[in-house]
């Protein structure tokens, strides 16, 4: 499930990526041409942590990333490492209401990286996507969580209707779609249970395999007229119903 | 303010226009090659509006993108018309409650359209921006917004500032800014009043000046430890505040 060295760049990502698992990161590149003040402290952390620096020209870094947005520099790292779905379910028994993120099919990485961002922002435990028709941790995705895809466990899975069914009948967490159909706001439904957050993918929605399977469905209210965009996009609509949740937790304290 | 022609591109971003502002559009360019149903439906509207259809090879139509995310469809179209601060101030008075959206520097166009998205979808009645160090309406930012630019309108302003003032001393409108050093939550204020929501750049949040002008500060909750990535991006974080305004203003009814 993961490859051997990926790229991971810019500096905000890799200087996440030095702080909180320097293991991770076998060299950095460094285009010759650049000044940014920033990149100074960041060169200290990476001599301090034994990695060693090589200086590129900014074309070979734009081709190792696959486009000019890595800010003259590009970490060699080892390939992402998702967790296994047994790791998370360990890591949650000593929470005492979790929040799970399942992404029905999101396939925009950009959006993926979003939703990792606002989950590690917004204390999700984890966030859970489908191995097949959906965006992986790429190396766009990773730059997209500004380096939040190394605090926030994600788990890849053959079937996502099978891990729901598990994750409600073994571990307790209630399973709530977002719909924008959906009878209840939101805010109606008492999230202050165990939750797991089920989100469609772009354009989309919920597939009906999986809308099934979730205890309850709420929507986000919408105030646009019918028939033209009518609702958030993915990553923003996954960000307004985490914090629904961690609005309603902090309201019992 | 505005350049003569642009290129919108996308099949739902080209619908929406067709859709709401067919005198915008001046021509359709496709490509040979593609056969997405939803283009037939897409080509009859054009047809009954008595807008010409050309064929072009893909390469063109990358080109006039400046991407190949064009799904085949290219819309040419009167350069966009932002709203004058005259025109959206008219705008306001017959609304209750206003909510209207300043944006202190956003740069990147994708985030600007996708916060034009939830503007329209959590029902802003417009969206400022300042003329110099952001980015415009292009088409990139079109594109994201999934087409919603037509449905809310935008204002280019000089100084942010200063539209600020007038807001609050003329208009009524607190301007209430975003930010995470912020010492109370955001759902502990009180946005039932008419709101301007304030929010900051990526990456920087809001300058000093425009935080001066704010009578109220309010902060998302964030669960992340300091020191590493610690708060939303600009567009997550601009879903969330307006979803607030709007489930306060919700309760009330």
């Amino acid at each position: 499930m993961s490859t051997l060295e990926e790229y991971v760049y810019g500096i905000n990502t890799v200087q996440e990526m030095l702080s909180a698992h320097p293991e991770e990161v076998l060299e950095l590149l460094l285009a010759r041409d650049r000044r940014d003040p920033r990149l100074k402290r960041l060169l200290d952390m990476a001599d301090t942590r034994g990695i060693k620096v090589h200086p590129r020209p900014t074309e070979v870094l734009s081709r190792l990333a696959g486009n000019d947005h890595h800010q003259g520099l590009v970490a060699v790292v080892r390939g992402f490492k998702y967790t296994t779905f047994e790791e998370l379910v360990a890591q949650l028994s000593g929470v005492e209401r979790p929040l799970v993120v399942l992404l029905d099919g999101v396939q925009d990485p950009q959006n993926l990286g979003a939703l990792i961002r606002s989950a590690h922002i917004l204390g999700a435990q984890g966030v859970i996507i489908p191995q097949d028709r959906a965006a992986g941790v790429t190396p766009t995705a990773r730059k997209s969580s500004a380096g939040a895809v190394v605090h926030v466990p994600v788990v890849q899975v053959v079937n996502l209707a099978r891990t729901m069914d598990a994750l409600f009948e073994k571990h307790g967490l209630w399973m709530v779609g977002l719909d924008q159909d959906a009878p209840s706001d939101l805010s109606a439904l008492d999230l202050t249970v165990p939750v797991g957050l089920v989100i469609g993918g772009e354009g989309r929605g919920l597939r009906p395999l999986t809308q099934k399977r979730c205890q309850l469905m709420g929507r986000i209210p919408s105030l646009a007229a019918a028939g033209g965009v009518d609702s958030l996009n993915a990553s923003a609509a996954g960000a307004v119903a985490m914090y629904e949740v961690l609005r309603q937790r902090r309201a019992l304290v």
